[in-house]
């Protein structure tokens, strides 16, 4: 029986709305550089309603997006699927419950091996 | 040992964006219409970057999208999580292969438990 998780009581949605939009913005930030840099057909990024989109052509589609009401930021990855990030305040990071994955470092992974490149984000 | 599959003999690109396109745009407008009808603060419908944000305030956010190379539509729904839907040519419909649920029966489902009416999106 997976333990009722009271979200609210980890983070206040101020909070959240803060950590997560800092992080979306930054990413949003670094893809831009990092597509300058890489030869990737289709390369495109966009932020919209709250949803950051990352688009490598063939390769397949980013998509981050809040899910506010739990305090979570949900990553769709055409490599590893799905995720779903907390905040977690002694690594001060979005980690994945279930992997201990951290948010910044799972993109770096894959970003490099999809384009070729390193990027560095955390 | 999961089956490897050659989703590209499935659907051609093309005929996938077609299909695609087609139910993510009846989704938005179905959508426009329930947003009408219900009173749920925050209600907000958006299709950017191929991608569409259908916002619920408090209670969640739904992005839908596709994920091209493997011809399939990503959904995160706040109440059950992620889903990949592939194009079912005998059921002429969206179904994840695991739990063979539909699209939008499963939208028509959660929206109804969530907004308190009924929504008829097949």
């Amino acid at each position: 029986v997976p333990t009722a998780i009271d979200y609210s009581s980890v983070l206040q949605e101020d909070e959240f709305h803060r950590l997560a939009d800092t992080t979306i913005h930054d990413l949003q930030e670094k893809f831009e550089e990092y597509g300058d840099s890489v030869q990737v057909d289709g390369f495109d990024i966009d932020y919209g309603n709250e949803v950051l989109t990352l688009k490598l052509g063939d390769l397949g589609t980013y998509v981050l997006n809040k899910q506010t009401p739990n305090r979570q930021l949900w990553l769709s990855s055409p490599v590893s699927g799905p995720f779903r990030f907390d905040w977690d305040r002694n690594a001060q990071a979005w980690v994945y419950r279930r992997t201990k994955a951290h948010l910044l470092k799972l993109l770096e992974s894959e970003m490099e091996e999809l384009c070729g490149e390193p990027i560095s984000l955390s």
